[in-house]
């Protein structure tokens, strides 16, 4: 069972999140969405809230399975036994960043190999933190998030 | 009447943002110089501060108006019924970010268009970050801000 | 009379190129199409084909006059007393190209400015070159260029 | 069964192409690798000699398959009945040219899917055209090409 | 004599810092690494464990003093007769934050040049923050600092 | 004695080329300044014109020698026993293309190193290409290359 990771703050997940797990599960028997527990940044929901709310976004998927996870990365894969962690790639993208992260596990665990997908070019400008700026502020965020997650923010 | 905002941090303003300003009167009819109220770092002059140092730096330009906005841009921009955002281009820039934020706003109001002009080569390093970390030490801060914030600012 | 250029080889005119000039004619009473005749790569299509293309393409624009120009593009904008130049901006783009143009075209008339517009995240992928290996290989080319252009290339 | 395409112009294949194929042979059941009939550049080896040099490379990987295509690669990829499209990404890359052949391919067939794997950080500045560079300055390609094609190209 | 500065923070140094200093050691006379006493973020480790580490990792190079100095790097480095600042550069690189702080300092002083030095391909992942994430969580660091640095940071 | 190699197509020398001269006069005590005899791209002027137009613009520096070079960069700089190359970065630039040329000959000879000198801003847009177009619509190159160029350049 060819089993991957996906990792992410999820702060809180997002269109562009979930249009990348629609992908992964093509590719992969198994695919476990990961909070971080410990994000460098101190998140904005709480790492409970952030698993309920990919809970409800994610469950008529039947091969996702959402978590959390603190400490690293690598040693989390290898305790779900995955050999794949699954990241995503706007157009608009921190690249760079990405990279550098892909390039730091591989050497820690060179048999977990890190795969890129891409999202679609209508969420280039989506992320987690435009979201809750937007929110903040009383602005329109359909289409942005789940149906669920925009009920559920705008409620707050 | 060709209406455009130019909104930023402008903390503080920077030669390069005057020069901006200069291309974009050349462009409107009226160009409102907006300081962004609630930035999501914490900015070092407080809003009136910022806002004075505008109003010092662009007294003499008849077509612009320097105010202060909270919450979206989007609403304050359809408040001052504009039609056009400015945002400045640097060779050395987060181009990246820029195009994030005006695709958002894009978003929001598909009737509100973003355009970007690009500021003079000589002024390519130059951002308001680093002119307050070169006037903290006591560095030589002339031809980066306007001769009224320069004055202004080393006389703290 | 604001009067804009977009200068370009339109080799051929795509969605992406007709989707700058829709934004371009909301900011300007009047808005030069110019197709290059000696651009730097030897044009697949004849300098008269390109032009026929833009004009089936560009009919309904009434600010919109379609053309060709031959030498500098600063010259051309000159001779239409065009104070601004039109370049669009892909999130998938040759920035620095662009950049460097502009910079090039400032240093040789200052008084003229060029801005950058951004095209639909959904013109991401699409060039000039693109749409021409797709449509060699009778690849679909469907929204990739106006209608009247996509009919105008399959019959070849 | 899960197949994958690894389409190129491979002129010649180098040691970061067998690096991705590696990586692939992991993810899939199968893997075609695809020298392009026709490249948009002229090739310096022959359709023939780029397949034959694949061949020599490539035959201890019992998942991998050697081929040519000519015509659009999502032609090819139905008739294989590959889901999955392979790109290596170099620190060092062409990363924009990537993203927008991924998204043409994707407004082609949404149903196949491109994934982005990344070099060893060893052949970031690897290439095939670099490759025939040395090789034509009689230069050392030692740890550049696999040794059967190191062998061939100092023979010529 | 030809005296050269390489600042930074060093929070902790790595390999990829003792790489470029390597390099830096051929084409000096004199090599002053030097701590920035006060840098934008909040280091993690002190001013004097940051230069105890570096006096460590750099006792052999007889080239090489390490320093720390606070305010403007200009300054320092005028006070030391030193004509060159030295910065590594890695494939993965905010080049542009780079670019942008060399181009300051030669506004500010323009006698004293900026040369880049490229870090090796395999350290091209490797950042402070990185070591300091991995090692937080009881990951393997060796080759990613100096060997005294590793049995420092995994004895906290 | 240290010495360098200044490489390049000088197709023709530019006015950033010799600014980048007058830095590196300042780091090495002999800087060879070598026209590439065959670069990739057909060259508009032949090798002896570039090579006096490189010493009609350099004559006055004393440290500085014009030559040309054939095959490798490296062995030609092992020749001169040059144990340094010198490559200028602009703010526009193709810097992954400078890297990877530097990267490669690193591996082709460890004991030679990269160093790379930034140009001036106000040079950011400046290229061979960029001024042989101008040049060849009778534009205005006065700034853009040495003054015994430009007269050179518009007699023709």
């Amino acid at each position: 069972m060819k089993t991957a990771i996906y990792p992410g703050s999820f702060d809180p997940v997002t269109s562009g999140h979930i249009d990348i797990i629609e992908r992964a599960v093509k590719l992969f028997d198994r695919v476990y969405v990961a909070a971080i527990g410990n994000p460098e940044k101190e998140p904005f929901f709480s790492l409970s809230e952030r698993v309920e709310m990919l809970q409800l976004s994610l469950a008529k998927y039947k091969k996702v399975k959402v978590e959390s996870f603190d400490g690293l990365l690598i040693d989390y894969a290898r305790k779900k036994k995955a050999a794949t962690i699954i990241r995503g790639l706007r157009a608009i993208s921190d690249f760079d960043y990405e990279f550098q992260m892909a390039l730091a596990n591989r050497k820690l665990d060179s048999k977990i190999e890190t795969i890129f997908l891409m999202t679609r070019g209508r969420y280039a400008y989506l992320s987690s933190s435009m979201v809750r700026q937007i929110a903040s502020f009383g602005g329109d965020i359909s289409g942005m998030v789940p149906k669920v997650i925009e009920r559920r923010l705008s409620r707050e």
